[in-house]
């Protein structure tokens, strides 16, 4: 039974209407798209199915989108996408990590050459997670004279300035994002164990907020103390908060798979005035990129803006980014792996766009978060999340 | 600081050498595992850093694997791994998701020609998750006369047998996973939303057991009801649970990143007769498949036991495997991807291996699971977890 779709029909079709126009531009007559976020754009797709071989394909003949995964997994594909029964192909199980038959083969020899795609320009996307070498291998051997290029995440940029209804999904998300954050203050001390205040980030962020549910965050939630938040991706244990240390909480909550990841440093105990110094430092960055925050100008008068207070405040940030773009993704990563707001990106900001702005410090033996979720609007910039913006201490 | 390991020093030199002498048997100089779950394995390093490319290297000529990442990971590596620095590569911030610089090529320039590894046989995992077409391109671009070979996942099958330590850790997530089916047990009611019971599993798995505190497993909760079961991989939402359907529960407890799944199906109302014949049947398959889980059998006499149960019953499972193996590993999926518990599998049982043994019927329009971790000894078979083996009616 078809469920009622997240998005309306006709903005699915707008969405393929973008890809297929990038398509033409860039002389792709065929595009497997195989990130999981893209196919849920493109289609409505959504399981916990990416741990097998997947995908979406669009052709500039066909006017649907072809889903293709597990047999198993198109029924979840026949509750999820708007397109007819007869696109949505399903391999049979003995293709389930198989050493010997690999789901590609059959992709390619059921769906690619039958529909006499096999000479044509067919782009993958050749470094998204699930998109494995064996992947490339196996479907590009069943289309010997086709021409197979890089399709550079096409998908990922068309996503990139989001809908009315996006927007609104990621603002349930904030508040999520939100709720987790008051839930980590009110919980937190020393001499509790870490693995209990993740039970109350899980619990409060799949709970979720007035009536909308939690759904699971691309990445987990991060908050390394002392010394090993130099090692920002290091996860929790059931080691208990030590006094003196700073801790940040990088969270996001999730709606209908839309993130708003915020981050916020506690603080235990008696702070010297490194921390103090970095809180102003960070707290002036961010002021100072919202200001260049606009339609217009460029992600890289973001991470500049940042760059220079930083630099003002002998704040060394070893070359790292400041920021990425947000929306609809799954694990291990809720960015949309495009832009960046680096000195050396040059993409143009337009209203609709989202992103995390992270001007993090990571030294040799500590760090500090304070971050915001934003979006670019017709005028300037509004943040996701309204909290306060400090160094929380307790 | 370093970190006291999860296993003993030795334990990991133990591994390293086990790999090397399967690398030594297929001819293979170097061998470059990307696989989380394997270079967790081989080196302790374990952090949510999968998003960006890393891995480790074992070559035949140096005694220790070799660990590389993003420059920002390399903390992680030094409080997490074994290996003395000298051993740990992390690439500057600027190859972080850029499409221009590629981490690969950085690794190819910096770490394999360096060491002069450029003529050498080197296999890559190449269908493992997070090794994608354009990393095999952008590496083998840097090394022209190597000769590139698929490790065929070499790393996993040399995890198949546990060591004591290791069964201790998934005893330890297997208590976690009894601890999260009561807790199902006792708040699943009809009218509560689906987010609300999955936020209370995440709360007990997370909060862990007896001190120890609970890791993120590497699948969500999977809890589909009525004709959603027939779709195993569909998420939950915020809409309650209804009279009159059947929801399975496939939850697993996880410890310092070692699973241990079981799943179990609750019936709210009153089941017709199907559901009844369905609990027989894979009660009656589980014993049989247990009564062949032993040293010396093959995995295909556990299934071949399945599927003489569930044709008795006249149950067509459309080909799906019974179970694959299990224990530590990384997001998206918690099975090992080596061996199956499949008609046309001929591994033999060993004492120490361990597997999802899942005999789950997934149908058009319903389905059930009554699953089992289990753990092969030296004369048969025990359960992870002990738990009622039926169907829970309320």
């Amino acid at each position: 039974m078809r469920e009622k779709l997240p998005f309306t029909k006709k903005e699915y079709v707008q969405r393929i209407r973008r890809v297929k126009s990038l398509m033409q531009q860039r002389r792709i007559d065929v595009l497997i798209a195989t990130d999981p976020g893209n196919m849920n754009w493109l289609t409505g797709y959504d399981g916990w199915s990416f741990y097998v071989h997947q995908g979406v394909i669009i052709s500039l003949d066909e006017d649907e989108p072809i889903w293709f995964g597990r047999l198993m997994d198109r029924n979840a594909a026949l509750i999820k996408c708007y397109m007819k029964e007869d696109n949505l192909y399903g391999y049979p199980e003995k293709y389930v990590q198989n050493l010997d038959e690999h789901p590609m083969t059959w992709i390619g020899e059921n769906i690619l050459n039958k529909k006499k795609w096999d000479k044509c320009v067919i782009a993958t996307e050749r470094d998204s997670y699930y998109y494995t070498a064996e992947a490339h291998f196996r479907l590009t051997a069943t289309l010997p004279n086709a021409n197979f290029i890089n399709a550079n995440n096409l998908v990922n940029w068309a996503r990139g300035v989001k809908s009315t209804k996006e927007i609104e999904f990621m603002k349930i998300a904030g508040r999520i994002t939100q709720k987790i954050h008051q839930r980590v203050l009110d919980v937190v001390r020393v001499g509790i164990p870490k693995s209990h205040v993740v039970s109350q980030i899980y619990e409060t962020a799949i709970a979720g907020v007035d009536g909308y549910g939690g759904d699971y965050p691309s990445i987990v939630p991060l908050l390394p103390s002392g010394a090993d938040a130099s090692a920002s991706h290091i996860t929790w244990d059931e080691r208990p908060f030590k006094k003196n240390e700073a801790t940040y909480f990088e969270i996001s909550g999730c709606y209908k798979r839309y993130h708003c990841p915020m981050s916020r440093t506690i603080f235990m105990g008696k702070p010297n005035q490194k921390y103090y110094d970095a809180e102003k430092a960070l707290i002036e960055a961010i002021e100072a990129g919202l200001e260049q925050a606009k339609p217009g100008n460029r992600t890289c008068d973001i991470a500049n803006a940042v760059d220079t207070v930083m630099h003002k405040y002998g704040i060394d940030r070893n070359g790292a980014r400041c920021g990425y773009p947000i929306g609809v993704s799954y694990p291990p990563d809720w960015g949309e792996r495009t832009c960046s707001l680096r000195a050396t990106d040059l993409t143009v900001l337009e209203p609709g766009m989202t992103f995390h702005f992270m001007p993090g410090i990571w030294q040799a033996d500590w760090g500090m978060e304070i971050t915001e979720s934003i979006y670019i609007t017709d005028t300037g910039v509004e943040t996701f999340c309204d909290f306060p913006r400090e160094l929380f201490i307790k």
